[in-house]
């Protein structure tokens, strides 16, 4: 019934990332996970490689799809027909952003909804800037990151 | 597939409350609607008479159950098998607190998730509180409740 | 040209106070300070006590007029052709309510404007619950309020 | 009497500007729309546009200037005799950084004041980066803009 | 050598207090626990067994003490010798009311600072009221609390 | 005893930095300004002009060193046996970026807690990156800034 998108840049992708698309997965009958292209940002790694990595950290759920988009994302929602975005929420200060983006969305499709979920306690500390920083400077990002994500970033900073 | 529960006091429903139920009965299958008893405050509406103003705001949608409630929520999600909870999001002040709930709930019953709606603007200003106030006042709120919980709210202010 | 009204409990009035509504009366033809009655809390000091300390601390402005008041803040707008109401603006805490409120009151009379003026960073850590439990418990609050609201203070809290 | 300034980058002005200004030209005997020039980012229009499209939006008020500015705000606010700095206000997250930039420009020069003026619930979710953003993918901003700049962004971004 | 005081009301304790005291405890010669006797709250649990359960959570720590109090924090400090307050930090919207308190604190007896600690992520959802709410209305709080807090909770109300 | 780190980019050091760090001072037996090379940002001043800023601003206090930083912060707190983490603390959009560094680092070097310490009122609305731009556009910073940071910027802007 429901479709739901996850949008996001995901570079690289979080064990928070991994947590809130899981989680919609239970409520969702497919959730597409949208890897956005993201000119504007210098990314670490390309679209494709984002892809893949979100690709293997859901290759066990059968309902979770993961492709690349460079547009509005109310033109994915409305291509497949999904009605909801859901997004991570860790602290306040998203908080009027992504209120600002919802409303938006819902200015553009009507009947779009976005959907927050706030992340586990465990993870609220993650984010993919942080991630970055971190690994850039040496440090152990292995319980803040899938091991395939963790061996990317080694390989990425260390060569 | 999935069923969710919309707790809250509703003391009265606003427009805003109805909104964010409409369109959470879009996305689930089914929708519970916990009118929370609230022994710690001091209602202007008795319990009952909140469960009958909401329950005539969804009268044409079939998904959309309104019952009281005086437990844990916990307890009501186990019970009506529901594990999804969805909040209407208004401001970031109301993120801290909500957040917190959010992650008691989960760490009171594993696999219970919290979803956060986006408030329409058109209804961001508009609380249950407030609108009390107003019409304690002598203001006209038609504009922000529905016209049953306006003429509720009129010969309770006015006798 | 421009009346502003100032709303406040000023239970009792502080430094920030005094200061929004004199930087008030630079940039409005007339000031009215409203007293709010507020009901629903338990003063510390009556209205006309409170008028009486605002009244005292503007005496050498001729453009300021403070009275009680005690229904809605639109109403007292209208029957005195106050298109601005004006309030100080303290932390970000104060935001969603404040925000609330003006969007509020710009909904029940069409044309009325809430303006917010930054309070100076010396006033900052002022609000009159915190002057009230300081002075309660014997501590020194002549900083931070004129001296005949020190001196109701002190009469109110050491007998 | 009051002269107010309402500074911006205005890259592209949006309803929401539109709408602030109006507001401010309500409350004042002059308003100076002050277009800064930005040098620290890349705007999508020169400064010369966007002072031709905020004049555009003006030119049924007497009350209105627009001109471009490049050096200190206060410096401005000096040579033109303006006591008042206008802002608009639209969430919590723009508190910290408007209230720093306020209080910085009162201890430059004395007796500035900035006022902010809660933006109306239906452009609250409308910046002029999220616009741009949606323009350039491709996007209808009609809703959000004046015709002008709907246009000047349609040329913008579609050449 | 540096003296801090850990103020609260600690009703009840929660393993959030617990971490934040012996944390201090790890950086300060001597850390006084104070708990505030609040008159102005209906506390659950008595002054006198707040501080006995405080006092059993820190019996393995020499260097903690535990002590009632009912005057001003500042009136401790100077008695006590301690120029160092420090509190637990939990969310963005403790923030504005916890510095406020700071800023009081420092103008009224100069020296004196307050050191806040950021609440470990695995605590960040608890809280005194939702625990005793929690507990209320009979849910599991034996991985929120220690243990004799639990068992307190239990037979204040399960009775 | 305790050794503390004050980690920042000081770019330039303002009153508000040697605020925090005097107080420190205060509570603990030695502390450690570690100035961040901070690769990611184009700096206004080289890393070794603010290592002396910084040395000269803080040549009166003998348990003060100044040294600047490329690696980890929890790295260096490993090596130079710190066990602290000192950050001033000015308004609350701060708070959820440096909760989540707080732990982050806490995360990475077990044992390691960052204290924050809230600016004081009359510094609150100063910040190195506004000081900056005030000074660019030829505004006076002597009063936010001291003496020696004062000349260097005005060499650097007005050359």
């Amino acid at each position: 019934m429901a479709v739901a998108l996850c949008p996001g840049s995901f570079d690289p992708p979080t064990n928070g990332h991994i947590d809130v698309v899981r989680r919609a997965a239970r409520h969702f009958e497919k959730v597409i996970v949208s890897v956005v292209e993201n000119p504007s940002k210098d990314p670490v790694f390309e679209v494709e490689q984002r892809v893949a990595l979100m690709k293997e950290a859901f290759s066990d759920l059968s309902n979770v799809e993961v492709e690349q988009h460079s547009g509005l994302l109310v033109d994915l929602a409305k291509r497949r027909g999904a009605d909801v975005i859901v997004k991570g929420f860790r602290a306040s200060s998203d908080f009027d952003y992504e209120l600002q983006m919802a409303q938006m969305n819902a200015s553009l499709l009507e009947g779009v909804d976005t959907l927050f979920i706030a992340t586990s306690p465990k993870w609220s500390f993650i984010s993919s800037s942080l991630v970055k920083e971190v690994a850039r400077l040496g440090g152990d990002v292995s319980e803040l990151v899938p091991a395939s994500v963790a061996a990317a970033l080694a390989s990425r900073f260390t060569s």
